[in-house]
């Protein structure tokens, strides 16, 4: 533990002088090592697919189940998607040196609050060795000092890329401790969230496991990601053809992000019409059904199979074809349910009805509220900000999508004549 | 202990009842709300002096420094500025609603990034009564319920005070517990910074002792405030009389406070010339002067007392009529030795060479960087933003002076036709 406080707090300090440097960078000199970066790696993406074939043989070896195994695997049209997201940063603007707010105050001093870099950013994430290069990306352009802690699983890949990412800074003349990657197991991690006054920011990206550690030991600032049992509440005066479309497309598009439903609520004014249509095409489409004492009168007379719900289930980020299905009496019982088993993730209400809009936008507690539209569109590309760093659920500094202007701060300047305080 | 985190938690759960309703009221009724409370507490003004004799008298029986004492005290007069600082608030924008980016995605989707009330917000502070008003106040203007621990040395004062708000708050029809105070002992701190999922922020404003045992502690986001080791660097450019003002200004005005100037560093080309006048200045006022070598020889010279500076001195934040004084070679080794010795507070530069300022602006890294003006403006006060919850030293959610802005977090709102992800 001590050897692995010490490692990390010398990686911590070599990527503070690293930040230092980029915290000054023009953006031009950004953007161009980015363009590098991403030929780099689709020039060593031979090196990178063979590292990553290690890493799948060990998985599967472990009996690494085929959806993880896929989010691990890298094929080399994957890298060159990996490399095209690194350009993808170099197109987007810089938030660096922005200026938030600004005004001359009576007497006469000009003060103004200026977007800067955080300097020394921790992540700790998943086996996905995209992330490594996303995370990397979005740190150098928005002047920031990485130090990742990917998955174990991930090893073999991530080395090969943080390699190539490093050799390539070193080559243009920007400071290779940009980036590094921690491998010293499990401790790592914990090292990484108590370097107190040497990273000045972790972000944990994974399963609610890993965030509650995080949450708990860390000393270091946290941003929490990700934790989403997202509803889908279908009102009185809902278009039904359209909400059909929203709680199957948010359920089944892709079950396993944190942006997937994982609840949906029904009207009873309009469940005798809905649920028999919801029920039996998300019941064909594969999806496990837990479902109130009305919902299963339902799915029964639609012959579609399905559980009684329990209070685990409401309470479940399922992050499968799983979903919890009931009925409410009125918008009023929908927004409790949500208050009580909401993640503040993202929350979605279907309906034509103006009043109910703004009362479910105004009083939905959550980083994002949805109005006739799937909790699939919270996501940082879809929000139009390029590469995503994580989905943030806690209040303080950021909320919803994170991605450049998120890992930044802010400096006050101002500039007088000699002002002093009388 | 478990007792109080029941109780704590169940003031926390109020809290949160009382905040729903917050979130959702007109600025009207907010500003009707303060204005009440500012009169209420002025009609009241005997039965708080009253109180606040009681605290006055036990901290004398303890033997309470005069300056603490004179913090601690609240006179009629006092009493009508506190409440005159709720009917500024009255007074500023409301930051909720405020729509911070919004933008229509090629789909149709129109998303807005709207600001909200954090929720629930405990504070921890010093014996200051005034705090416990100006806390109230802003809590109320920014939509959140807050949770107040403040002082034992003012408890009496703090719970007439509380009462006071408490009772005109459900007079004119809004939740009491808008405010509560916390009276429980130093295990109520201990409660109210783990009561993760029911409160939303802690804001801890005290010694560096408090600050680092929340911190350590906290399970609940924190935003650090305020240890000062502010520094003044006079240029080699600088104009003499003005780095003269801004350096006695910085150090004298209100040497207690953590924008005062702890560091004195003075380019060696006008070291001859300038600290002769400065140290004479200084010590005629009655500054301990902590000299390096250069410096202690001018203030032998120039008939002055000085110490040898040490290490520990360019540390410390003295919080007193005391400044460590020396001479640099140049801009860089300025820069250096904030790097070294500061807190991230506020660094000013006096200078008239544009390059020099723009250098010490872009390379320092802290929360208010000043060009030709005194420390001390690093105040919410004075930056216009009426009265302040805190200086923030973190770079996390809040950087500088915070107000009302820097109490709200943000939702995002999606508005579609039945948009889903294809």
């Amino acid at each position: 533990m001590q050897n692995s406080q010490a490692r990390v707090d010398n990686a911590a300090k070599v990527a503070r002088v690293a930040s230092r440097r980029l915290a000054l960078l023009p953006r031009a000199d950004k953007d161009a090592a980015l363009r590098a970066l991403a030929d780099a790696i689709e020039a060593g993406a031979d090196d990178v697919v063979r590292a990553n074939e290690r890493d799948l043989t060990r998985g599967d070896a472990a009996g690494m189940p085929a959806n993880l195994q896929d989010r691990l695997r890298l094929t080399p049209e994957r890298v060159s998607g990996v490399a095209d997201a690194l350009r993808e940063l170099a197109a987007l603007p810089d938030p660096i040196g922005d200026v938030v707010r600004g005004s001359t105050l009576a007497n006469g001093l000009q003060v103004r609050q200026i977007r800067v870099p955080m300097g020394v950013v921790g992540m700790i994430y998943e086996a996905r060795p995209n992330v490594t290069v996303d995370a990397a990306g979005l740190g150098l352009k928005s002047g920031n000092a990485m130090i990742l802690r990917g998955g174990s699983a991930a090893a073999a890949t991530n080395a090969a890329l943080v390699e190539i990412m490093r050799t390539t800074l070193a080559r243009i003349g920007l400071p290779a401790d940009t980036v590094q990657l921690l491998d010293g197991g499990r401790e790592d991690v914990g090292a990484l969230i108590t370097a107190r006054g040497l990273v000045d920011l972790v972000i944990p990206r994974g399963g609610a496991d890993l965030i509650r550690t995080v949450v708990t030991q860390a000393t270091v600032p946290v941003i929490e990601t990700g934790v989403g049992n997202c509803h889908v509440y279908v009102d009185a005066e809902a278009d039904l053809d359209m909400a059909l479309a929203i709680a199957v497309n948010s359920k089944t598009h892709r079950p396993s992000v944190c942006n997937a439903a994982e609840s949906l609520l029904v009207h009873q004014s309009v469940a005798a019409d809905f649920l028999p249509k919801v029920l039996a095409e998300l019941g064909g489409a594969g999806v496990l059904l837990h479902t109130d004492e009305q919902a299963s009168l339902a799915a029964q007379a639609a012959g579609v199979s399905c559980e009684p719900v329990t209070d685990a289930d409401w309470a479940a980020e399922h992050l499968a074809m799983e979903l919890s299905v009931g009925v409410v009496p009125s918008l009023d019982a929908a927004l409790d349910h949500i208050a009580q088993y909401g993640t503040q993730h993202t929350e979605a209400i279907v309906t034509q009805d103006r009043k109910a809009a703004r009362r479910f936008t105004s009083e939905v507690d959550a980083a994002v509220v949805m109005v006739n539209a799937s909790t699939r569109f919270t996501d940082g590309g879809e929000f139009g900000f390029g590469a995503e760093i994580g989905i943030s659920t806690q209040k303080l500094h950021a909320r919803g999508p994170m991605a450049l202007q998120e890992l930044t701060s802010t400096k006050w300047v101002v500039e007088g004549d000699g002002q002093v305080r009388v």
